[in-house]
């Protein structure tokens, strides 16, 4: 049967619904009906439709090792953050799931309470701790927490580069409590890179492109659910317009400045720095 | 306001209902809404999600000047027929549309009635008589036939890259009565590229990824509707199975073997050649 306005649509589905297992099958067929639907609503011109096929090639060759910028077209249209909460139906008591984002390394060095992973990097010092438990309030210990951040100008150590060795990342493992102490800078707000296709679609409209201060976590322990998770900054700038929609009420904390004294890792500054304190609670799997 | 499962979708829409013109804000936020659609209605995974950016990352990659292969997608999940079909609602009369394909070259030579634009490359002489008319049958003198089409091996100019010559593409122009005559090779079908992101998931399912045998035309004339399209060839190998669901009815017409003498181009030929007669007929803009 030849291809018609009205049938290929039956017919596309029909095609694709031979693939070699079922769930291929399912996500190929919806993939073609949605993609067809879509198309079929807004009465897709030929050069609206090769605009897009344009716009997808560009998106993958100005993706690199740095740079995914497939996964932050993604998040800037909500989708990675939906698929995240989709997948993630933790009870109410348990710390809530946000996105990954595109700037997690594998392989960060384990280093011990109170280890200051910002090595030399300017900024302000900064104190995350907290215990880990289970959402029956037993503390986790030998949790490992996975930290990563952006420096002052908003970028990730993925973003810079080969490095020889780990730039704002680490791993700190908790105590015998659950309790953890992780020493940095005090993240900021930054905006998405703007300068590739994301961008170009995102100036066109009033949207945004910042993301409010926040520090990103990852918790894997065997028997709770992997957590992949931020800290943000309680009233910081851009926390109600998050460009990638990862923003959660549960995950925002109070930051404290602080003059010099004291600190958490047991030491004194002799100047100013910030604490924030921090409970995930990990839903058993 | 932070985002749920319930109401990220929503939140996406209104945000990218922002655009700065009616028709962007349109396009993005039917998008949004079928992207999300879909997501929901398959439950889509992370590690699915996953495997979604790194294709599409992969496609981008691997296109290039020789290569379409995000327009390949399209091709083989029904969207260009698709979008084709919506754009061109011609009279019965008029000549179907069907996919201008990733193998287009602008600028082909213009070339005298009967010219040979296989210059030599190996295949059976192929003759394509016929007369350019508008819906009322007026013949149009004058029309402009930009003709391409396929090596033995399936290979377009595109695919070969850079070359000092026009291969297998010219521009043929009707006489006063309408008329033409197009020398070329007799077309094959052919497979579409397999070793890309496009073959990796065709591979995986029944679908066949051959084209039936044809030849393309562009006509563009004042005063009529473009009408980019194919003559297929009628009872060849593929041609209810089309990768692309390019064939259509109107468009298959017997290819005739003779075994020499007078050809249509007023010569006479010594060894085995093919006709084929195909009247195109334009819709007025
Ligand atoms: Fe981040
Ligand atoms: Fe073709």
């Amino acid at each position: 049967m030849f291809a018609t306005e009205d049938n290929i649509t039956d017919l596309a589905v029909r095609r694709w619904g031979t693939a070699d297992t079922p769930r291929l099958a399912e996500l190929m067929t919806g993939l073609v009906q949605h993609l067809h639907d879509f198309a079929r609503e807004v009465r897709l011109t030929e050069d609206e439709w090769m605009a897009a096929m344009q716009w997808l090639t560009r998106t993958g060759q100005i993706s690199d090792e740095k740079r995914e910028e497939f996964i932050l077209a993604s998040d800037v249209l909500g989708l990675s953050m939906l698929v995240v909460q989709m997948n993630h139906h933790f009870q109410d008591a348990a710390t809530p799931a946000t996105v990954l984002g595109p700037f997690h390394i594998d392989g960060s060095p384990s280093v011990p309470y109170g280890h200051d992973m910002s090595d030399g990097i300017e900024g302000v010092p900064f104190f995350v701790t907290g215990q880990v438990t289970s959402v029956d309030g037993t503390p986790i210990s030998g949790a490992v927490l996975d930290v990563w951040q952006a420096d002052a100008d908003g970028l990730y150590e993925s973003q810079i580069g080969e490095l020889d060795e780990a730039r704002l990342r680490a791993k700190y493992v908790t105590g015998e409590d659950g309790t953890f102490c992780v020493r940095s800078i005090v993240p900021l707000g930054y905006s998405i890179p703007m300068d590739g296709t994301v961008g170009d679609l995102i100036s066109r409209t009033d949207i945004g492109h910042f993301r409010p201060a926040h520090i990103h976590f990852l918790l894997e322990e065997d028997g709770y659910e992997r957590l992949v998770t931020h800290i943000f900054e309680e009233g910081t700038r851009y926390i109600e317009s998050d460009v990638v929609f990862g923003t959660k009420e549960a995950l925002i904390t109070p930051f404290t400045a602080h003059e010099g004294g004291p600190a958490p890792d047991g030491t004194s500054l002799d100047r100013p720095f910030v604490t924030a304190e921090f409970d995930f609670v990990l839903q058993p799997s």
